[in-house]
């Protein structure tokens, strides 16, 4: 027996505990979510401002200055857990009001209702996709007229000498359309910052993510990617779409827009967190599919990524709104391209075909594969790494908006004149092909005649071009040093580009760069095997190289598979790129997280994973829990609901409902839960049990209401409650949750977490063996717990 | 308000509530679960003998007459829902033991285990692709000297004419093939018939199908299915392959054999149901994976198919069990092949690949596509229509073995003649191509030199083969009548093949008769089209046809998609088969449910579904429930416990245990939850407290002594208990689960049916408002109810 150790771990671990609660405590008994208030200035999953901002706050100044003393310590907040998100709740509030709806639908009514919900998945798909298609095109349109002058410039300028003229005007071009970009998103909507896709993630998962479905957001996620590509950064736009998709579907579903106040009636039964979280999960979906031609790899995405439910029907729309999303984008491109109808090549980025016969693999090549997947693994634990701590830099230094703009025009410029530099001292020129001319902008600069700059093929072009180019060009294309240059160059340009203050995905510059040391591992491959026939193609070793580096900075593995096969349009490849990525992602996971967690956790989100640590079951109910908690009774005095609901310290948001045994100080039985948002309707409504009796003629308060306020309902300091009212009394028997989910107190965090995450539960209360409450379970008291180094760890928690 | 509306659905409801529980009632009050008693003769799931003596028990001699003189009332079991399928526990029992463990264990042996999971589904995967290799070569060998012989014979009697020596030797080669794989199915393992699909999806969904992942049951699956493909009926080996994965899973994982009596000692952790599920799901994706090239179809058929659980790690363990499974089977068909290393060519049937630059497709053939759809979705739903007659049928008449063995064989051999006549009155003479000399068994027959017999390339052939010459061969190789004759004979014996008491799949017979007619509405189209080259080839409709009917006939869509993607190896159709799909499920879904819904609706399983029915919202808790509930005290009298257990008539298997408030009629307080067979278990051991005071030696009873007993717990009858033993007492406090989940009785049953399904629960109780237990909930009280024509319906139980 080692019941001695398991003791010492316990009493080690409730030490952490009160240590880690020591700080909070004060604030914080009881205390399950804080309302969000909004900061004027900033966004929250903006890192730069808002964060550092608080974390200034907390620093006293004598602590300030012992940091500032020991650069090594860093403030970030990676250990703490902030409580300003609010949760979703993704369980229904199966009240007397909902199920009275409910029986009174008929058989055909509900049927209805499933018809819709797969024309709003038919709107999401059809209209993501135009989003994908217009932000292709003017991309397109923008980088090509850019390219063409840079290009007449270069052209004008090598033969009479002072090509730093095109230097400056390539940079200057870059950086104007990156100020743009940056411009918006810094001043307009920080959320719209990077890819979007941490967002998304924490939104499925359950965390109220403020203003990242909003119209706004949109636009601003939309202008800015256009311009963050035209402006020539590292960066892909193929993030930003899924972004695009979920709010897309997050406005259409809700049959209104609260921006543009205009309510147009219908979907109003969708007007709840569960529903809305279908329709965003479809919207993600659509994204990815129109971004990849991927529907298949979408709708994995968005369950891989996100979603704790699966189910049959909900799959198959969201396969459906993938499906719409891809046909929209394809055939307006045929249009577009002059090949109306031809719908044979999906997708915003494309990869081009493989051609199975000529490209194959061997069973020896296997491991070659996976020592690419490992390289894959380590680089980009390399890349996530280095830009975790750029992240921290930006969190203490770079947090105003105007400096932000003026680190991403640097950025933009500096990688202007390193890309002009290296194409400027390459002496690698391959001689012109035929189809190049025409969708490319091939660079003779200092070679022969007849013959182009083959590193102009991976600087001078959008990024995608460049990896089809590396995928496709036939072997001898590019020569090794050309390659090992670039990799180099793009590894770091990409890492201090993702986190700028501009709207950019970095799914393709990760492509790029293991497309480019890819190439490099096939062509070193067939000098050293002295050119025998089955290594001649360097592309497939640029597809792996490609998967590996993707794998090893984002980690995801079965979404990726599927994306990446549905790209190229070949199965042939699925079992290497799984092998590989696979091998990426064990290896990266040994030095460090993926790049979405790690910003994920740099923002203090309580994110709930898929499953309790594993070693968390000593862990019960009752010491994850907050206790007291605030209840109300059946009947409560309107006067009580106001003063508990205006309390700051105590900023709840559910509250158990509870039957007082009457003379008793002991905690009353549970008979239902209700929400702050529905208290607020309650109280704006003046449901009041004596103004209901006086005048009969008073509206009965319907669901309706309730979905109207949904999801922005008011502050209560904007409710005027008169002393009169509050003396009168409110009846919540009608609008709270009369069976709310219950555990007992010595329930394990593992039992406790399997439920909380199975159900998507916003609260959970916590009985004794009679059925009174003595705690309250929410996402913050889950997601405190994770598994550190030494074993589990408690994250503190932090009201920033 | 239409109040009056629900009053009456409610009324009319709950009538049919007590007409349905009248029957059942005096045996049922309070009946969770009727333990299996095991029959000696027959299979579960074998639907054609046992069920029919079940039926024929409960219809008295006068209904039976009734029944006789009435054709159109023959009797079946699908309005009723059987009581004797026990359920698995996908939710763990954390009692104090499991609990202990749990907490004495280190990070290093969570670290430990998970590693072991992914070795098991190494192995899993390994196994699985082995078995299928094997099942491939030995149908190819069997096959090849079948075809040989009869090939032979044919052209030495076309000549000298008496062909019908040739009819004779096929069909008797035939018959003898299938009367041994019959034999061994309906004699020694009836549950290894049919394609096993049903039975895994009824596993994954938590109901326990007896003898369904025994090694028994594996070795009649493998060498029957060998046995009914290459005896040339209309079947195909994939299902089963599926079903041999699962087999494979559930024996690996659990480190032992109780077949052999070989306990390896290992993998003991992995000897509960939620852990054998996980590794079932990974072993039913290998068998897709193995059967069709498909890992991402697989990992996706377990889940659509079977799951509602949905981790992230679990999949990626699933995932790998798929690949190395798709992976070895490739290896050494390599190798078998002599092409040692080449992976290119993935899955036991290989689709060929479809040249992606010859086959395209264009917007205006999306209507088409639809229209095939259409058509599948019809002919699927005849189909299926069809076969639930006739499995009624054999339900009926064909209940015993030998008449079962008999029928297969008459099936073999009409099937072979049916083959003969069309190949024999065939004049479709087409030119012998160079490429088909050396797999293909081309027949000459009444052709001119150098000419084959087209028919026989669809008859005589493995379906696998015609599946890919109807994909494959250039246009003009099958004229129309010939393709027309082929798919209406087809479908009929495919119809009738499937249900007979061989082990045996219909994907590929479903494939066929698609690709049939898909090539046949090619040929046509291009006929009216006046042979535009757009569609000139017929190949793609082939395709399409081929999803078109096999969607009808199974519906399955998003995993579907998926495999038929990777089986042909292309992705461009993926937008058209998803398409089609899609149209099929709809349309079929109309008309008739898939097959595999009708097999297990047939055999009156109580399988939950993803949701509870739309129009349920009115039952709650209380009404589903069943009620009263026997309980035990916390510390109990044997005697009591051992009475309880042995009542037949209330044959529970969970127990609440409460705490009984003393000198009080009223119900206690609930405080755990224990097994039937933790209670055997416990008795066995006669783990009694006086045992416990007096000898203090006794070893404590351990969590190893329960995973030693699963699963096939001994039945209380074998257990004796002496009569002074009947006067101790049990202490059930260590072994019962403390923390049961409950709800209140005002529950909604969509409420219940979603706790219910996403925790994988097997009994969940209802209290009430101060924590008494009212009523137990379990899988029957919940698949009662079901969406009928008429709105909710409540299935009978039966304790057939």
């Amino acid at each position: 027996m080692n019941m001695a150790n398991i003791t010492k771990k316990v009493s080690w671990s409730s030490r952490g505990d009160d240590s880690a609660r020591g700080e909070a405590t004060p604030l914080l008994n009881g205390t399950e979510e804080v309302r969000y208030t909004r900061q004027p200035s900033g966004g929250l999953f903006h890192i730069s401002r808002l964060s550092t901002v608080d974390l200034e706050e907390e620093i006293t100044s004598e602590e300030q200055d012992s940091v500032r003393t020991r650069p090594n310590m860093i403030p970030h907040n990676e250990k703490l857990l902030s409580l300003k998100y609010e949760s979703l709740d993704y369980d229904n509030i199966e009240n007397q009001l909902f199920l009275e709806e409910e029986r009174r639908m008929s058989h055909m009514g509900f049927r209805c209702l499933e018809i819709s919900r797969w024309v709003i998945c038919g709107l999401i798909g059809f209209l993501t996709g135009l989003i994908a298609c217009f932000i292709d095109i003017v991309v397109e349109k923008l980088a090509g007229i850019k390219y063409i002058v840079v290009k007449q410039n270069i052209e004008k300028f090598t033969e009479v000498g002072g090509l730093s003229i095109s230097l400056i005007l390539w940079a200057v071009l870059n950086s104007s359309l990156v100020m743009v970009g940056a411009i918006i998103v810094a001043f307009f909507e920080p959320i719209a910052a990077g890819s979007g896709i941490p967002q998304i993630k924490c939104y499925l998962n359950g965390v109220k993510i403020p203003r990242v479905v909003r119209l706004k957001t949109l636009m601003v996620k939309v202008f800015g990617v256009i311009c963050s590509v035209a402006g020539g950064l590292a960066v892909g736009k193929e993030g930003p779409m899924i972004h695009s998709g979920a709010v897309v579907a997050a406005g259409v579903s809700q049959g209104r827009s609260t921006s543009l106040k205009k309510d147009f009636k219908i979907f109003e039964y969708f007007r709840r967190d569960t529903e809305k979280r279908d329709f965003v999960s479809a919207g993600a979906a659509a994204g990815v599919s129109a971004a990849f031609g991927a529907p298949v790899g979408g709708v994995l995405f968005s369950l891989e990524e996100g979603a704790s439910f699966w189910n049959q029907m909900l799959t198959w729309r969201i396969f459906f709104a993938s499906m719409i999303s891809t046909f929209t984008l394809n055939f307006f491109l045929s249009i577009y391209n002059n090949k109306t109808g031809d719908l044979s090549n999906p997708g915003l980025i494309n990869f081009g075909r493989f051609d199975s016969d000529s490209v194959a693999y061997n069973l020896y090549e296997i491991p070659l594969f996976i020592i690419m997947g490992a390289i894959g693994g380590l680089l980009g634990a390399l890349f996530n790494f280095l830009n975790y701590w750029l992240t921290i830099f930006r969190i203490r230094y770079v947090h105003r908006p105007c400096l932000q703009v003026i680190e991403a025009m640097l950025v933009a410029a500096v990688t202007a004149t390193v890309s002009f530099t290296m194409i400027y001292f390459s002496n690698d020129c391959q001689p012109l092909g035929q189809d190049q001319t025409k969708d490319d902008y091939p660079l003779q600069l200092f070679c022969a005649d007849g013959e182009y700059n083959s590193m102009a093929t991976a600087f001078f072009n959008t990024p995608e071009r460049s990896v089809r180019s590396l995928f496709h060009n036939p072997p001898g294309s590019y020569n090794p040093l050309t390659l090992g240059l670039f990799t180099l160059t793009y590894f770091f340009l990409a890492c201090w580009t993702y986190g700028l203050t501009v709207s950019a995905g970095v799914f393709i510059p990760s492509l790029l760069i293991g497309a480019a040391w890819g190439r490099l591992f096939g062509i070193l491959l067939s000098y050293f095997t002295s050119g025998s026939s089955i290594w001649a193609d360097p592309g497939k070793y640029a597809l792996i190289g490609a998967a590996a580096q993707l794998g090893g900075i984002v980690r995801m593995t079965l979404s990726l598979t599927v994306i990446m096969v549905e790209a190229t349009g070949n199965v042939t490849f699925g079992l290497p790129i799984m092998l590989v990525l696979m091998t990426a992602k064990i290896v990266g996971d040994y030095f460090a997280e993926g790049l979405y967690d790690i910003h994920i956790k740099l923002q203090s989100v309580p994110f709930l994973h898929y499953e309790a640590p594993a070693t968390s079951h000593w862990l019960t109910a009752r010491e994850v829990m907050s206790s007291p908690v605030t209840c109300f009774n059946k009947v409560e005095k309107v006067g009580t609901i106001v003063n508990t609901l205006s309390n700051t310290s105590t900023n709840h948001n559910g509250f158990p409902v509870v039957i007082q045994i009457p003379d008793s100080d002991e905690p009353g039985m549970v008979c239902g839960l209700i929400l702050r948002s529905q208290l607020i309707v309650l109280l704006k409504h003046k449901v009041f049990v004596e103004r209901a009796r006086t005048r009969l003629s008073q509206r009965k308060l319907q669901l309706k209401d309730f979905r109207d306020a949904y999801p922005r309902f008011p502050p209560i300091q904007s409710i005027h409650v008169s002393q009169d009212e509050r003396e009168c009394m409110m009846d919540l028997s009608e609008f709270m949750n009369p069976t709310p989910y219950t555990v007992p107190q010595e329930t394990s965090l593992p039992r406790v977490f399997k439920l909380f995450r199975a159900l998507g539960l916003r609260h959970l209360l916590v009985v004794d063996s009679e059925n009174r409450v003595v705690g309250l379970v929410t996402r913050k008291d889950l997601a405190r717990y994770h598994m550190g180094k030494h074993g589990l760890e408690e994250l503190q928690l932090a009201q920033t």
